[in-house]
């Protein structure tokens, strides 16, 4: 179930984290998304800073044809991809979150962007729901 | 001189495309960047789509110390991260174009940030006005 809709799609999993991650990137490809870039928080920030954080992963995913379309739309469309999914660990809760890619590119005020935008915002949707329903 | 300011800060330069490239990743680390991503979006299209586009290049660019903050604000703010600094070739003409940090933070309405977003925008603006500065 998705429960925060603010900025980002968001869903508690009953999978551990790992797990979390690897059902992400199938529902992902399910839904036509390629994964273009993977950032580990947690890796990152301990290089980094030194500091301990929870596991936090995001993943950078795009569909080809969408992003051709939009960029074609909005040459600096690319400040603003990949569309990103986060898979974090509160405690000993596991989460799964996607960009809302409407609210995101409201900002671009192009109206001829908004039917590629709903459809994307749909995809992940579904991507954060079946994450959120996998049996652990 | 940055000529657009909706969603982007963006501006025309005088390099090549590889050299705007170049110069922008020391730029970002002047300023205290990190590049976690890069994605070569020209040659993503031509291996998936199989269609031809102009050079087309995406840095993710991340101050660790500001994004740990971030997210210890906003758990979900991973999904909006890193910031991105684009690099594209029109015909004869180069553009280096930064997310408009504050812009894009915006949509997460929460006030804490504002400060942070405000830094990482004045320093990705100054990345990209020394980047179109730069003598060819």
């Amino acid at each position: 179930m998705i429960v925060g809709e603010k900025y980002a799609l968001t869903a508690e999993t009953t999978l551990e984290f790992a797990e979390t991650v690897a059902r992400a990137r199938t529902e992902l490809e399910t839904e036509g998304f390629g994964v273009l870039t993977e950032i580990d928080v947690q890796a990152t920030l301990v290089k980094k800073l030194g500091v301990e954080m929870e596991p936090y992963l995001i993943l950078g995913a795009c569909i080809p044809t969408f992003a051709r379309q939009a960029l074609e739309l909005e040459p600096e469309l690319g400040v603003l991809l990949p569309c990103n999914v986060a898979v974090y660990q509160r405690g000993e809760r596991t989460f799964v979150s996607a960009v809302d890619a409407e609210r995101m590119l409201s900002i671009v005020g192009n109206e001829d962007l908004t039917p590629v935008a709903a459809e994307v915002r749909s995809r992940l949707a579904r991507v954060v729901e079946r994450v959120s329903q996998a049996p652990a």
